[in-house]
């Protein structure tokens, strides 16, 4: 059976609505084309595109853009050596990129937590999926067993961590990428009375200074700030595993990548 | 001599023409009061607000807001225990705070960017100071050997680094707060001809994938984020030296706090 881009593509977005706007695209490739191998990723790096290619991959989807922009506005960069020697790779060797990152998290719930709560084995914890995060009673651990349980599930050597590492934790959200900035995550203790929050980043002085002034009152709050990326990608390995299953027949990947930054 | 508060936030907002907009405020207190003591800090936390009060401070200089938001969006968790008893701390303790953000970023050169470079002893290799950033040739080092630099320099207990540490670098960029984005951050190492930039944060998958991407491909790019914290706070130490000389008799604290991270 001869599968198309886009009949994947229909099938990834068939989930939720058509929405008025959306960054999720066929960013490179053509529709019509028959898909002999599928890659997923968090973000098309140099590499996994070239892994992608060796591996006869010619359907990436990927789940933030591959030019460092959310709304892909490459223009100030559009003639730097590094964004058109990317271009240069893609273009001569036949790939199809699409980018799933609006739809996947419109899912119900949404498709990226859902995949890293399962990367963490606590799918059976969760009391609620609400948009932006899903809600937990977990069994009690100390914050700093909480940091090395993440640590071990998701295979990243370290995480940042706010808060007393002795507090008993055990009502948690969790949620992933740029969800840690103030105004989603503040209210969420109140609301949710919250000892722990799990999420992707966030601005360093909003949501970390909250649970900082917390602590110095002796009040319980935690937080765990896992990467943009090793929040998302366990989202993008569960939906390479979804794929496996609805196209059996064509080789599906999930394309992993180290850690962005090292720690000195 | 009393001099009054009015009058040390005039000496302060001088050197800039008056802005059309600014998050720059007397975010609580009143003008007339005569200053007792005087401390500078990168953010008001809990604590240094304590400590100021123990040290006879009654205006607090802070750099960053401090109830989480830049532009003081605290409707969300205006009836939050942390935000009320932080405000209860001040309202009980007579404190003048004003926020110094826009303005001294607007000093020519930049004061927070100043204060960095002084720390790190690189006035005198600065080529230029733009709006965002200083451009600088160094003494060539590695990329490790500059991330251990600046640790040392800035008492900092890790920085997180993207590129290959053996790297030589030379042509540097140092910016500040969350410049590190990669609609600022990107188009520079171009068109200043870039080894390494080094900035206090930005979204993890922009300027670090960039940087990660053109090391992939075999070419000189490099990438430190020292937090926000720690690249401002520099700055706001700077400036209380300053005032020193400015006010002799009163006394001017620089108010340290730890970094709000750690990494398990």
């Amino acid at each position: 059976m001869m599968i198309k881009v886009e009949e994947v593509i229909n099938e990834l977005i068939k989930p939720i609505p058509e929405p008025e706007k959306t960054v999720d695209t066929l960013i490179v490739g053509e529709k019509d084309k028959v898909v002999k191998g599928i890659g997923t990723t968090f973000m098309a790096t140099y590499d996994v595109i070239q892994r992608a290619i060796d591996l006869g991959v010619n359907l990436i989807i990927t789940h933030e853009g591959i030019y460092y922009s959310h709304h892909d506005q490459t223009d100030k960069w559009i003639q730097d050596p590094i964004y058109l020697e990317k271009r240069r790779l893609i273009e001569s060797s036949d790939m199809a990129i699409f980018r799933l990152h609006d739809a996947i998290h419109l899912y119900k719930p949404d498709g990226i937590t859902k995949g890293l709560l399962h990367s963490l084995d606590w799918g059976c914890y969760v009391e609620k999926n609400d948009l932006t995060e899903s809600i937990l009673t977990l069994p009690a651990m100390t914050l700093g067993e909480f940091a090395e349980y993440v640590k071990k599930k998701l295979n990243i050597p370290y995480v940042r961590v706010v808060g007393d590492v002795s507090q008993i934790c055990k009502r948690v959200a969790v949620s992933v990428g740029y969800r840690g900035g103030g105004e989603n995550a503040i209210p969420l203790f109140v609301r949710e009375q919250l000892d722990l929050l799990i999420t992707g980043e966030g601005p360093e002085w909003e949501t970390p200074e909250y649970v900082r002034d917390a602590v110095q009152q002796g009040r319980k709050r935690a937080l765990i700030f896992l990467g943009h990326a090793e929040s998302e990608k366990a989202g993008m390995r569960y939906l390479a595993k979804k794929l496996k299953s609805v196209y059996p027949t064509i080789p599906v990947h999930f394309l992993d990548e180290k850690p962005v930054f090292q720690i000195i």
